[in-house]
């Protein structure tokens, strides 16, 4: 294969879910039928990776000082939201019709890969409720044993800035069946049963 | 979502099999932990869409005017085999221990998408099989039914220059079981037994 060939297809695998094979037919077809899209997919990568930043008041992606949703008059500045990641932020928005805002970690706490909390930027966040706008946390981290530490650490500060604390419900998914789902979501989902009646 | 961002995930659906959801994924990972890698990417696709033409010999891809398979002195130039795509090509390279010459097509006969003999390179053939060097054509082409045209075409060239043609066997793949076979290529497998004793 030709070298520059070669070089296309080990770039190509920086992406995620792209292995060996999918990288080789992702070459070929746009070297094959679509050269314009290849440039175009480039000039995007360099314009994004220069000028995309961080939100200055809740971390998300943006290329502006201040994100859309931040800077929008029509969302309640009283409702707080942490999540994870921007892809969890997105999810939420195109899931749900919360009208309040958010708080990106890009990350988890995880001391052994050296990210404490100033690297999830929970400085940043103890500053912000400390502003005294905010008057619930909606705590959005995963159910993985670092997003519950996350959350715990999350509900302290919270506290600290007396704001209250709230958590997206776990438990068996929407469609699901009981028999198939695991263990521990079953269990959760048991213990944490509400009041319907 | 950043107008950058929804830029950037639009460009990356260009790419087979990237759906809406891969490309957020995609564009967030690349964000979030390898700008390095976007950056190389696109560096490589506009190197790539720019210096990647066609071999003059062979016409598969390569950034030189004849690619190192038909450069290279110890493949033997009386064997050609011909198929539809480079990817077919590298498949063949990587699976067989075949030591001739190759010739690509890029497509098939598909005379309603406006894809003649002259659109897949046949001319570009027939000179080849003109000079006289070629013993053996062996047809590679897929087994469908604009494949079959095709090979039935690519046959036709060589009688016309009196060179033996070949096609690789098409039948039960190995590791397949009978009972899990399509019908069509258990038909094709079963005409075409071949004697063993």
């Amino acid at each position: 294969m030709s070298p520059l060939l070669e070089e296309l297809i080990q770039a190509l695998r920086c992406l995620p879910g792209v292995g060996a094979k999918s990288a080789q037919r992702m070459a070929f077809h746009l070297l094959d039928r679509d050269r314009t899209a290849a440039r175009r997919l480039a000039e995007k990568l360099i314009e994004a990776s220069e000028r995309i930043g961080r939100c200055t008041r809740c971390r998300t992606f943006t290329e502006a000082p201040v994100c859309a949703l931040c800077a929008s008059s029509s969302r309640d500045p009283q409702q707080l939201c942490v999540v994870e990641t921007s892809a969890d932020l997105y999810a939420l928005e195109q899931a749900t019709g919360y009208r309040g805002l958010y708080f990106v970690l890009h990350g988890r706490l995880s001391p052994l890969d050296g990210r404490g909390p100033r690297e999830i930027g929970l400085d940043h966040l103890a500053q912000r409720l400390a502003e005294g706008e905010v008057r619930e946390l909606i705590v959005a981290t995963n159910p993985t044993v670092e997003g519950e530490a996350t959350a715990h650490y999350l509900s302290e500060i919270a506290r600290a800035a007396d704001v209250g604390v709230t958590r997206i419900a776990h438990g068996v998914p929407v469609g699901g069946e009981l028999e198939y789902i695991d263990r521990n979501t079953l269990a959760h989902a048991f213990n944490g049963r509400t009041r319907v009646g």
